[in-house]
């Protein structure tokens, strides 16, 4: 050891400054002031229209008061206030909060309880369920309107005080500051509460900037790309594309209402080269009318997450002109932090073979540090055998900080140094994961292991079945047994016991449903079955 | 201030780990494992293999004794055990030093010396300068050598222990370490020496990572790039872009001489997308022999450094298939930080608009958070008017830790919050710095700043001209005047009145040479003009 390496050589302004993706749109507006930022129907923001509004806003917001560690919750679609909100809450070192708008009044209220809200900028669309929730809660947060322009007459309002006049009195040139550590929360984002009642997942300034830096590898993210927002902007923080677009120069697209005719629109019109969504998007693209589609000039990259994409989808997707990359992560990683990173091998392979490569969730996004399949009982990572089943879990600088204000919670989910996702899976014997089920979703009848998913996908091919979802029901002999929840076709009709001998012709026999109901599926408001409804229901 | 964000949510092993570059190569091997990662000649090692080479190698210096902070010092040209030492020295916890190869005996005494190497590896072609400077040198370090299969019978052997050897003893599964912490070392790399003595600069694994991020924006290098070495490997880390290609799973092709005919090979038969380099191999390219010229079909991006790239060197670079990026850095900001980020907009320009725009240095990196011309006399901004004359200053995490065993220049390069580069510019009003001079070349005549680089333009515009350098030559009346030394054209013949003649016709009176001086001018290794030696020269 040469002892010189460890002598006045320390950390100073000059060499070290915190991580944080303010600095995008900063930059951004120094390179490109010129051009388009944010497009929202008719209207165009420039990068130095984009910073202008995010300052302004940072500066409103401080002249009320907020600062370091204060909330500002947004109930906000995809509209350009959301993307200055990105910017202009942290900038202001405020953290920022955004509300899932599919949300009831009573989930509302809670979440700006817990968040302990001190301004909430809402959308008049939504003004009668936030209305509710504001006299549900006991935090009574400063209210402010947004009354989407483009899209005039929306709901009603709760406020004097309007979005645009808001930032009009803050100041353009306002001095935001970095943050003082990069560790310092920017943002909150509340879990789909899938498996229970949602959590408040914290983010950093440098996961989010890193995140970003992940995103543009993953998704082959060049300079000045075009980016439609089909993805919920409060999903997770919109994975973090709000940071990641101003950070290669691009332009953002919003769109308030998730429809083919519009999306196909502005595919075409504002020659889109990347988007996210859930396969729900995909099939929204596909299924359009005929009259809405059109030829595009570009290739368009579709990021995809939530689930697995279908192999149907994968063959129609690229037909029009789509290459899809599979994503997969949670509220609690930022998003996506694992890549289906495709080799160019694979292209080779036929249609089938393609979709079972693409199923697999895939390795770690570049700033993940470390993702393993490990058993959460011993600690030891499982064989990479394509078989043996463990947690999916996650190391490095992209998990979130914590749960806010559930110390038992966080202590849980990072035991033992590693993010405990909650996700079954497998490693395959070339280092992709591929999830099989979530923990609390799995099956133990007579000892063996039941992945709920391998029985849904048997029922799934049904030709009665709409949807279908299996949970563990209590058994005496056996401990657990599967039980199926189904919804059938528009006019099929279909037995328990039909249903019951076409599993046994695809699956043995312990994995057959032993009990089959007929129901709508519980479902969350991003659309994921509510399985621990299911199992209340299961139980009588 | 909402107290919840500041309780319970630390870091934690599971969401917080040390940026490093080291992961890059971890990760192609997991994900590209049979990609080309590093071609050589006829040799191509996989990224497999490119991973087991580099744990074998840190295996072996563990086995040595080598550890944290040790230095390794390696004198290699563009070889493949270079691109190894890069993942193998730090991935053993220890600090790479590489060396200029250029150097003589006495510098390369000073630095292994300096630097306390414990262990050289050196190539066979260097033997005789390496022997003389292990005379001179206090410090004797364990000696391994390269032995170029690719170039068999070069040099000569100046130890018993070949470095394949050496590696084939080291254990492929070696479980090499994250750093302690992303500010540990990573490597040390001497400044060039043109303004004086080089001075050892510490890199740490925090920059190393960023860069390599910042480089992949700048350069637009995406996927699986194929990049040739025309920068020297040992030049400020090779850019870091030992690290940056991994990161995307390129292929690394090496090159040990810097040819005009391997070059063009090479581009060709190996489909370069990206390479680096001064201008000087832009003109090896262009002046290479018609035959060995050959019809890209791929676009290549040349990012160059050093100097402006000149507007007829930029035609002839377009017409042959290059685009170019200019970039600009020094040894402390980890090679290039500063990048020309060009805009659609001045696509429109002619010729030689766009040479002027190119000529500019331009904007910040995305990982450097802050770029400025700054008086460093008040730290004061100087104005946005691209006239007013101030020094270049850099903030950010790609500023390196500082000079090694030198306290006093450290202090004084990051003094106030900021690294002086010593170089003079100026902020245009779009926000892009042109450089103009560095602080130690201006002329002050009268209390006139004179631009020693204006001045040499206009002395390379003379027909007679081979090369120029202009410095100061203290002067009773006017404190200094400049002092013109000139190479001439081979067979050329001017007298220092024409000489002077020709520059009262292009520049202001107080602008014009007082003496000139015929002669070669002394160069740095790296082919830099040594303007200290010139102002002695003045003196007499
Ligand atoms: N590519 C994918 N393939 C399969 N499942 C995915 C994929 N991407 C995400 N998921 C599922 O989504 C989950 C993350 O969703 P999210 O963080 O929105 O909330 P949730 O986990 O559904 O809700 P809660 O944590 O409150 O129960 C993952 O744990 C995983 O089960
Ligand atoms: N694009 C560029 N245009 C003009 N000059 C450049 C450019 N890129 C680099 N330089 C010059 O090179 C310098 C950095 O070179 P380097 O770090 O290799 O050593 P040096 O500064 O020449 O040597 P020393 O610091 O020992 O005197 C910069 O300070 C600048 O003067
Ligand atoms: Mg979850
Ligand atoms: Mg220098």
């Amino acid at each position: 050891m040469t002892a010189a390496y460890t002598q006045n050589l320390d950390k100073t302004p000059a060499n070290h400054q915190p991580l944080t993706p303010l600095g995008f749109l900063a930059r951004a507006a120094r390179v490109y002031p010129n051009h388009p930022a944010v497009v929202h129907g008719a209207k165009t923001y420039t990068y130095a229209e984009f910073y202008d509004r995010s300052r302004r806003l940072a500066s409103a917001l401080s002249k009320l008061g907020i600062g370091k560690n204060d909330t500002v919750s947004v109930m906000l679609p995809n509209v350009p206030a959301m993307l200055d909100a990105k910017y202009g809450v942290p900038m202001a070192g405020a953290v920022l909060h955004s509300i899932n708008t599919r949300l009831d009044a009573a989930n509302i209220a809670f979440m700006l309880d817990h968040a302990e809200t001190k301004v909430l900028i809402t959308d008049t669309e939504y003004a009668k369920v936030v209305a509710e929730a504001l006299k549900l809660s006991e935090h009574k947060p400063v209210i402010i309107d947004y009354a989407d322009t483009e899209f005039p007459g929306l709901g009603a309002r709760l406020s004097d005080v309007e979005y645009e006049d808001f930032i009009a009195g803050g100041d353009p040139e306002f001095a935001w500051k970095m943050p003082d550590d990069e560790w310092d929360a920017i943002s909150l984002n509340y879990t789909s509460g899938t498996t229970g009642n949602p959590k408040g997942v914290v983010y950093h300034h440098r996961g989010a900037y890193l995140t970003s830096l992940g995103n543009t590898l993953a998704g082959q993210i060049g300079k000045h790309p075009n980016y439609l927002w089909t993805l919920p902007m409060f999903h997770c923080d919109g994975w973090c594309f709000g940071w990641t677009i101003p950070l290669v120069g691009g332009t953002q697209v919003c769109l308030r209402y998730v429809r083919p005719d519009a999306i196909w629109a502005s595919l075409y019109e504002n020659e889109i080269t990347h988007l996210c969504g859930a396969p729900i998007v995909m099939s929204t693209i596909l299924n359009a009318p005929a009259d809405a589609k059109r030829k595009l000039k570009q290739k368009v990259q579709f990021l995809t997450a939530a689930a697995p994409p279908p192999e149907a989808v994968l063959a129609e997707m690229r037909e029009a002109g789509f290459n899809v990359t599979h994503v997969y992560g949670l509220t609690e990683t930022y998003g996506p932090s694992v890549v289906n990173e495709w080799k160019g091998e694979w292209d080779a392979l036929d249609g089938g073979a393609q979709a079972q490569k693409k199923a697999r969730q895939g390795v770690r996004y570049v700033p993940l540090e470390d993702l393993s399949v490990i058993d959460p009982l011993t600690m030891q990572h499982v064989p990479a055998d394509g078989e043996t089943l463990g947690e999916v879990m996650f190391r490095g600088n992209v998990v979130m900080k914590g749960y806010l204000k559930n110390k038992d919670a966080t202590d849980d989910a990072l035991a033992g140094g590693w993010f405990h996702s909650g996700d079954l899976g497998v490693m395959h014997p070339d280092g992709y994961i591929q999830l099989k089920d979530r923990s609390k979703d799995i099956i133990i009848s007579g000892g063996e292991n039941i992945s709920s998913i391998e029985v849904e996908d048997v029922l799934f091919k049904h030709p009665a079945v709409q949807a279908a979802s299996v949970v563990a029901k209590h058994d005496e002999k056996w401990g657990e047994t599967p039980c199926a929840f189904i919804e059938l076709k528009p006019g099929a009709t279909v037995t328990a016991e039909e249903i019951i001998a076409w599993c046994r012709q695809h699956l043995a026999a312990y994995k057959c449903p032993r009990h089959v109901v007929f129901n709508e599926l519980p479902k969350t408001s991003t659309g994921k079955i509510q399985k621990y409804i299911l199992r209340e229901m299961a139980k009588s």
